[in-house]
């Protein structure tokens, strides 16, 4: 997949009944775990799961979430979803995400997450340098 | 309500489109939360909510759920949901659930949950008497 | 509520353990069902449910949501949603959204959607003249 | 798998934050979004998607689901479901299905959910021929 831009990743993911409304789509809310989903596996496949992370003391709070919404997603799409880091601050990080169709030629959706790096009590501390070293 | 069974309640609740799906009705994982709120309800009308419960060292974590699904909920419905505690074990007691219609003469769905009672360390024990008593 | 701006409400809701997460906050996402009901509850105000404006032929799929997240609810927590609507589009409308404790005295979250009025084939409409009247 | 039962298949399923609840395990009612994904794909390794059992006209609404939970499952952790058919009536059939670990020797939970087969208003119907014959 030449074409992502370093840190980023693809991931698959195929929509169930329990993720669509009654207006027959995936429900606006729901787009939110498919983003969590994709940083999850981002971070997986950098050799260090968010689980992992956490047990290093480290947490990554959501502060700021959005989603553009362009086409609906339909029970038992397959879809695609670029995901990975697009800034670094001192103490947060943002992931961008896309949402496509199975031949990834018609964007869905679009969205990103703004998160503090905490310790377990919840202060906001620097991005550990082993944190900014994996991606 | 002078037809509930003792220990029982009414909790009230309207049908919003994120629990719904592509069927037009609720999704039947959502029961579970219907019947979770009812019991938290349920608890809070003892004078005792189930986070002070917690705070006292008591977990109930489910042990089983079941739910027959007769007519089915949908969007903008105001449900009626009656619940109580159908039963004591020694360190377990069961919830009993029915999901009725705005008028409350039409029975959609019923349901049970069983729960142990454990401490902290998920150790199962005796329901202690002052849970008891305030049923 | 005196200091509400006109189409503006408070919609109280309870949080519940199948809506908080692993780190025992609400689960950001969730945040959009809350958004959710508050409008909800905010058409139902003016005397037409958005069930109503459905069958009168208009949806309002969001086009856009997002949400800051700044002191997380927790289990059990009542939650004051302040909600209205802050635009009016030529074919769509933003609403905005004020999460609060349950004594309106701490912001725990704020945020926006924005929706695209349609017909039932899913085509933009102009906001029709008895939408725009009932807020 | 050599020791499945016929029609049954391995679905395998990472678990995300957003499944987890407060007490830092999968909360209890998305198991059933668990069974869906499982039946889904039970369906899909037929040659016959769900979406597509739905576009011949003939519907699935569960009418009864049950769950036993034994283990709690984690977040991240990678669960496998045993899922097949394990019953035929009339017009109605059962899905089984028992949740293990990643190394599948632990087990989480079992459970099952019963369907009617109905027409695109709703009205039960005897299962047809070329349903029964995929699995």
């Amino acid at each position: 997949m030449k074409d992502l831009p370093p840190g980023f990743i693809w991931y698959a993911h195929r929509v169930s009944y329990g993720e669509t409304d009654a207006m027959g789509v995936v429900y606006y809310g729901n787009y939110m775990h498919l983003f969590e989903r994709t940083r999850n596996e981002l971070m997986r496949t950098t050799g260090m799961s968010y689980a992992e992370v956490e047990r290093r003391g480290i947490f990554l709070p959501v502060r700021q979430a959005d989603c553009r919404y362009r086409i609906p997603l339909r029970y038992d799409d397959l879809a695609w979803i670029k995901g990975g880091i697009s800034e670094w601050g001192r103490a947060s990080v943002v992931f961008s995400y896309e949402i496509y169709n199975e031949t990834k030629d018609r964007l869905h959706a679009t969205g990103s997450t703004q998160h503090a790096t905490v310790d377990a009590s919840g202060r906001p501390v620097p991005i550990p340098t082993w944190l900014r070293e994996i991606f």
